[in-house]
């Protein structure tokens, strides 16, 4: 019954792996573009197939408000929704219910909150979490749990991640009771995964991966984390989880990071990761490239007959000048949006098939210690 | 050293032909979507491609402000600006600067203007608008005329004709002197085209059109149409214009039309036009289709499985559902107006294709009284 999951090779912490959903095999590690109410913002759906995105993460706190879990479950899920046949993963919307909502209120039950968007007024807890991403059918599902604030004290810390665990295990119960009810049925199966809440304390850490391990999810996830805290702290936290998790399960940090930061977390051992940012930057004209960080608007750039990035093969660098995009982004051109989204994306896969294929060789510490950390290099001098 | 343009079947006053430009054939009648400021708002270049655009119309007026032309003829041109290696038409640039610009004032020489953008002056002359369209580099360039007002009386139409035709010559003497600067000479020679007004005064027109073709143009356009007349006085005077055209030379209607329009119009012989209503529709949410104009935001379509036109074979009716794209559209997703803009002109030159195809068969009265003027009915009861 569990989500298959076979490592391929290993070189170090790091491993390489192959995930299979019902849609589809997902190789690790992976970096899973964001497609926040179903669509990855400015790009279609073709595109997002031929930069070989093998999964997708759907938010659910989003695709709840609009256009609605049921009405995305009574037209086949979210993958027959927006046309998708690769894998998704939904978030469990907690994330963005204590980050987007106003006038939120925790209770043991759940969290009650206001719509960003119109003010209405909704309750979320661990089973209606669940039902919502039963009903949006993604392959993979998250527990919700709540995001503890950063900074936060030992106590507070403890008693959030508590919580989060009481709430794993509701979650838990109602997935195995109501998971047939997904769109897809029975074509396969979900899978669901636990997340590992305890702020930044190591010890807190270990007992919540700890206690989320005996409760047997499909993988496991690490949460809290680019809460405001240093990159440092991020990465200690990651390894301090990391030892206390299952081998044989997929391991996956939300909502991380910049490229190098990818590559890094991938070398100790992560298999799975999101974030908005090649997205988010993309459409404010801020280019990853293998050169650093690339701010397009910028004046050097007016006359700049070069490719984005003369080290990438992505089909935004294989026809268009850093002029032309540069023209598109200050004239406000919606192709902007949609050539840097592409390049961005093409750029963060191409790190990942990298320090794959690193893995693969038993070399990820050369590569991660040389060219791809380059990526991560602040604006050209 | 004229455009070569061959007539290759004919169908009453109907006909398809092949213009051929420096880079490369159109085949006419064709519809051209408008690239404003360099890109077809939305739409990637090799999306552009795939529909089938052999040509592509760029504004004068906005590529001037921005990114400027000397920039663009720095960089090679238009084509190599925007990575675009068919055909390009540009417009003269009057147009806007009758319709966007601010506090313009208009004497013999030209016409000063401040930009729609930051209220800057500028000052065009029919030399000034050639000499910026031969550093763009279109292939085919228009002269700079006056777009005359509507309603204008026959006093005031008279010498708003009159002005055009004394800045067409001047755009002759000029085009003549320096057509060689073209950024890719001597890979070819541009084309250029004067433009017929004369208002809603047929006999106007008639002398409009007589004394522009003693000047000699490499294709005529007729202008001062689509400024807020009836479709039947539209149609009244293109007839009256076309008439005193050469059947030899290209006839291009200037920003027209519906779809049912842009068909009749080449039943008429028209054999060019143009037109932003295909890609403004678009992001507007309103789609062009075979059962006739789609508001996609209309809550009717939430949980419509049907693709926006049953009888489209574009990529976003074989791939994508009336749901998908309301929600898109409704959510802000900018992926809507790239898609929406993807179909409309798929329509468009669809449309364009079938009637080249009912000319070719000596059936375009057929096609015209038939499917395809039911694409210009309104919304769906």
């Amino acid at each position: 019954m569990s989500l298959p999951f076979t490592i391929e090779s290993q070189s170090a912490a790091a491993r390489t792996g192959r995930i299979t959903t019902p849609h589809g095999a997902v190789e690790t590690p992976v970096f899973m573009p964001v497609a926040t109410a179903g669509a990855v913002k400015s790009v279609p759906q073709d595109a997002v197939e031929e930069l070989g995105a093998q999964i997708i993460l759907g938010n659910t706190y989003h695709l709840y408000l609009r256009p609605g879990h049921e009405l995305v479950r009574d037209l086949g899920g979210l993958h027959n929704f927006m046309s998708w046949e690769r894998a998704i993963l939904t978030d469990s919307g907690g994330f963005q219910v204590f980050s987007l909502s106003a006038l939120r209120k925790i209770t043991e039950d759940g969290v009650n909150f206001r719509s960003h968007l119109d003010g209405s007024s909704h309750f979320f807890t661990p089973e209606r979490s669940i039902e919502i991403q039963i009903a949006l059918g993604g392959d993979i599902i998250m527990a919700f749990d709540e995001c503890t604030e950063h900074p936060a004290d030992e106590a507070r810390t403890r008693e959030s991640m508590d919580l989060t665990l009481r709430w794993a295990k509701r979650c838990k119960n109602h997935f195995e009771q109501h998971n047939s009810e997904v769109p897809w049925h029975p074509a396969g199966r979900q899978a669901l995964f636990g997340i590992v809440q305890g702020g930044m304390y190591g010890h807190l850490r270990r007992e919540s991966a700890e206690r989320t391990v005996e409760m047997e999810f499909d993988g496991y996830a690490v949460g809290g984390l680019s809460v405001g805290e240093s990159r440092e702290k991020t990465s200690e936290m990651i390894a301090r989880t990391l030892q206390f998790l299952p081998t044989d399960k997929p391991r996956y940090v939300m909502g991380v990071g910049y490229p190098e930061e990818i590559a890094q977390y991938a070398a100790m051992g992560v298999d799975m990761m999101d974030c908005v940012l090649p997205t988010r930057a993309a459409r404010h004209g801020l280019l990853f490239t293998s050169e650093g960080r690339l701010n397009i608007k910028n004046t050097r750039y007016a006359r700049d007959q070069g490719p984005p990035d003369p080290r990438c093969g992505c089909k935004v660098c294989s026809r268009y000048t850093r002029a032309y995009l540069r023209h598109l982004f200050v004239t406000g051109e919606p192709l902007a949006g949609t050539l840097n989204t592409v390049h961005n994306l093409s750029f963060y896969l191409d790190t990942m098939r990298a320090v794959r294929h690193a893995i693969c060789l038993g070399a990820s510490s050369g590569i991660l210690s040389g060219n791809l950390s380059s990526a991560a290099r602040p604006e050209r001098p």
